[in-house]
C-alpha cells in the first residue's frame, strides 16, 4: 500500500530536515528539500515543530518558501512568517500572488505585519496595505493585482510592444484579457488578446476594445459574486470602486476557492470547531479552550433539557423502563432534525430556498416528519412491547417519538432559515438549538404521556 | 429588506410563468423569462412544478435553456431533460460546456440518454458517449473538449490563420494555451498564445512550443489532481491516456468545483442525507424512504446502546437521579467526539494527517480529552452534587463523563483515519460509529460506577 511506504518514509524525512536545520547547512537543506516528493511536502512540513518550520522557510530560496507557505495550513504559515526575519518574510511574500499575500498580511499580528511592510518597496507596501484592508468575503479581498491594464489612447503597436518587453513578468499572469482605463483610471473597456492579434498596428485600442464591460464593485459580497459568475462564462471580471476606478481583477477560481472554504467552515462550525481552524499541532491549552467554549454552552443546554426529566422524576421512578428510552428518543430526534438542517443548508446555498420560504419548508418537512415519525414510532413501540410485554409502554414511547420526529424536522428545517434571516450563522447555531428544543420536547412527551397512562404501565 | 421584496415578487413570477406555459405562448414565455432578474432565475425555476419546468425549457431558446440547466439542481435538470422532446434536449445539451454535457448524460436513464444521443451528429454523440464513460472523480470526468490543438508540423502562420478563421468558435474557449500533438495524436508540446504572437510566421510550431509538457492521466483521482495543481500555477493541464494520446484539458476551476462539491457531500453524509442529494421538491415517499434508510440503522444502534441501560436497570431503580444524567453524558460525549471527527476530516483533506498517523492522532486527542474531560466532569459533578446534596452522585456522573470524554475524542479522532485506510467514506460512517460506542461506554461507566458506590448513593 502506498500509505504504508509513505509512513515509513515520512518520519525520517522530518527528522532529517530537523537535523539539517539544527546544523544550519543551508545548501544541504535546499538539496534535501528539492528531493522530497511534491505530494509529501505538506505532510512533512506541517508535521515539523514550529521553530524547525520557521528555520526551513528561512533557509529555502524565497520562491520555494513561498510555494510551501501557499500550501501548508494558514495558521502555520502566519506563525512562521511572524517568527522569521522580517526582511526575509518580505522577500517570501513578494513571491506570492497578490491575493494570498494580502490574506497573510491581514492575518499577522499588527506589529509583525508592520515590520515586514517596512522592508518592502514603499509603493508595494502601500498597495499591499490597501489590498489587506478589504473586509474578508468581499470582491476586494479576493481580487488580484496580476493583470494588465492600458490607457485607452495607446495603439495596438505600443501595447504589443509592451507585452513583448514584459513577457517574462506576464508569464505567470492570465493575459487573455487586458483592461483599458481612461486618464483618471476609470475602467472603460476590456481588450481580448486575440483581438490585438488581428488588428492594424496603428489602431487605437479604444477602437477595438469591448466598451461598457461587465464589472463588479469592490464591496460585492460572496453571494453577489456567485450570482454574477453564474450568469456569465467569464473566467475573470474587473473590480472597481464606487467611482468606476479600476482596482483589480477577480478570477472565477478565486471565488470558487472561497466558496469551498466557506462550506468547509460551515461543516466545522456545525461539528463544534469554533474560534478558528484547529490543527492538532497547535498548543494543547488553546485547542482545549476553544473546544470547551462550545462544549460549555452545550452542557448548559443539556442540563436545561434534562431538567424536564428531573421534573417528572416520580413517573420515571414508577416506570423505570422509560429511562432506557429517553436517550434513544433524544438521539433519534436529533438525527431526524440534523437531516432537515442539512437539506435547508444545501437549499439555501443553491438559492433554491430563501429565508422567506419558511412556510413552504415547514409544510414539506412536516409531511416527511409524519411519515418517518410513524415508521420510527412503530419500530420503537415494537421493541418496547416485546421487551416488557406491555403494549401501553410501546404506545407511550412510540407515540412520543412519532410526535417528536415531526417537531424535530420542522425545527431542523426552519431554524437555518430563521438564523439566516436574522443575519446569524446557521451552521454554527442550528445544531445546539435543535438538540435542546427536541430533547426538552421529547422528554416532556414521553414522561407526560407516561404520567397520563400511569395506571396501565405499572 | 431585500428578501421581503423578493418574497412578494417570487410567487407571482412562478404563477405567471406557469400560466404562460399552460397557454403555450412561446414568445410571451421568452419575453417574460428575459425580464426576470438573473439572481431570481434559480429560485423561480426550481420552485416550478416538474412538468411546468420541462415546459419552460422546451419553450426557451436552446442557449437560454442551457443556461438554466447549468444552474438549477442537477436532479431537476436531468428530470427535465428526460421529459422533453429528445431532439430539443439534444439541442440544449449542445449549448453546454462538454464536461457539464457529459455529466448530465451520464446521470440520465440509459433509454432517455440513447434517445437524445440518437438526435445528435454521429461524431458528437460518439465523443459524448466516451466523455460520459469516465468514472466520476477522475480527470476524464472533469476535463473539457473546448480547447485548441494542432499537429506539430503546422507553421505559426497557418495556426494564426486557423485561430482567426475560427475566432467566433473560440470566443468562449480559454485559448491562452494550445496543445500540440504528433501524427498519432500523442501530446508533444504546449504552445502559449503569446509565443505565437512574437514568432516568425514561417516557423514550425514545434520549434517554439514547450516540450515535454506537464500532463495528467485520464484516470487520475481527485486527490492526485489536487496534489498536481498544488505544485503548479497552471490554470489548466492536458489530459492523456496511458499511451500519451491527448484526450482533453482539465481546468483548475473544474477541479476546485469538484472538491467543493465533494466537501458538501461529506457534510450532507455526516448529517444523514444519503443515497443522493435531497431537494424538498422531490416526491414525499422518496424523501421519506431515503432518510429512513439512515434513521433505521441509527435506531438499531440506539437500541443496542440502550441495552446497556436495560442491563443495569436495578442500579437505576435504586438511584433514579442517574436517569437524568444518562442523556447528558450521551450528548456531551457525542459533541466532544464530533469535534475530533471534524479536525480529523479537515487534516485528512489538507494532507496534514494521513491514515498512518493514527498513533500521533490518538496521543494528541487523548491529551485534549483528559483536560476537557476534567473540566466537563467537574461541571456536571457540581450540578449533581448541588441538586441532590450528595457528593458521591457528583463523583459518579462526573467521573463517568470525564473518562468517556477521553474515549469519545480518541474514537472521533481515530475512526475517520481507520475508515479512510479501509477505503470507506469517513464522512458517512464516523458519526454512527462514534455515537454508538460512546453511548455504550458512557452508560456502562455511569451505571457500573453507581453499582460500585451504591451504598453511598442511596
Amino acid at each position: 500500500m502506498e500509505a504504508e511506504e509513505q509512513q515509513a518514509a515520512t518520519p525520517s524525512a522530518a527528522e532529517e530536515l530537523s537535523r539539517l536545520i539544527a546544523v544550519g547547512e543551508r545548501l544541504a537543506i535546499r538539496q534535501f528539500f528539492a528531493g522530497l516528493e511534491p505530494i509529501d511536502v505538506v505532510h512533512v512540513v506541517s508535521g515539523l515543530r514550529d521553530e524547525v518550520r520557521a528555520g526551513l522557510l528561512s533557509a529555502l530560496r524565497p520562491a520555494d518558501a513561498a510555494d510551501v507557505i501557499e500550501h501548508i495550513p494558514e495558521v502555520q504559515a502566519t506563525d512562521a512568517l511572524e517568527s522569521i526575519d522580517p526582511a526575509r518574510a518580505a522577500r517570501i511574500l513578494k513571491e506570492l500572488p497578490s491575493d494570498d499575500r494580502a490574506d497573510l498580511i491581514s492575518e499577522l499580528d499588527e506589529e509583525e505585519a508592520e515590520a515586514i511592510l517596512a522592508r518592502m518597496a514603499p509603493q508595494a507596501a502601500e498597495e499591499l496595505r490597501e489590498l489587506a484592508s478589504y473586509p474578508e468575503g468581499t470582491a476586494g479581498s479576493l481580487m488580484i493585482q496580476e493583470y494588465v491594464r492600458f490607457p485607452s489612447r495607446r495603439t495596438v503597436r505600443s501595447v504589443l510592444q509592451h507585452l513583448q518587453e514584459n513577457a517574462k513578468t506576464y508569464r505567470s499572469y492570465d493575459v487573455q484579457y487586458t483592461y483599458v482605463h481612461d486618464r483618471q483610471g476609470i475602467l472603460v473597456g476590456v481588450l481580448a488578446l486575440r483581438d490585438l492579434l488581428f488588428a492594424e498596428p496603428s489602431t487605437r485600442i479604444d477602437q477595438i476594445m469591448v466598451r461598457e464591460p461587465k464589472f463588479v464593485r469592490v464591496d460585492a459580497t460572496l453571494s453577489e459574486l456567485v450570482a454574477f459568475f453564474e450568469k456569465s462564462r467569464y473566467f475573470g471580471v474587473p473590480v472597481v470602486d464606487g467611482e468606476g476606478l479600476l482596482l483589480g481583477v477577480l478570477r472565477r477560481h478565486a471565488l470558487e476557492f472561497a466558496m469551498a472554504e466557506r462550506s468547509q467552515e460551515d461543516y466545522r462550525a456545525a461539528q463544534g470547531i469554533v474560534g478558528g481552524e484547529e490543527l492538532r499541532s497547535m498548543p494543547l491549552l488553546l485547542r482545549s479552550r476553544r473546544r470547551l467554549s462550545w462544549l460549555s454552552v452545550n452542557i448548559l443546554l443539556n442540563v436545561l433539557a434534562a431538567s424536564v426529566i428531573a421534573y417528572h422524576q416520580e413517573t420515571l421512578e414508577a416506570v423505570i423502563a422509560l429511562a432506557v428510552f429517553l436517550p434513544i428518543i433524544s438521539d433519534m430526534s436529533g438525527c431526524s432534525g440534523a437531516q432537515a438542517v442539512a437539506v435547508s443548508m444545501r437549499e439555501l446555498t443553491l438559492g433554491v430556498t430563501r429565508p422567506s420560504d419558511l412556510k413552504r419548508v415547514l409544510w414539506q418537512e412536516g409531511r416527511v416528519g409524519v411519515l418517518n415519525g410513524l415508521v420510527l414510532g412503530l419500530l420503537i413501540a415494537g421493541v418496547a412491547w416485546a421487551w416488557k410485554g406491555n403494549p401501553w409502554l410501546g404506545a407511550v414511547v412510540g407515540g412520543a417519538l412519532a410526535v417528536n420526529t415531526v417537531v424535530a424536522v420542522c425545527i431542523g428545517g426552519g431554524v437555518p432559515l430563521l438564523l439566516k434571516r436574522l443575519g446569524r450563522d446557521p451552521a454554527l447555531a442550528s445544531g445546539p438549538i435543535l438538540t435542546t428544543v427536541t430533547d426538552m420536547c421529547g422528554f416532556f412527551l414521553v414522561l407526560s404521556l407516561a404520567s397520563a397512562a400511569l395506571g396501565r404501565l405499572t
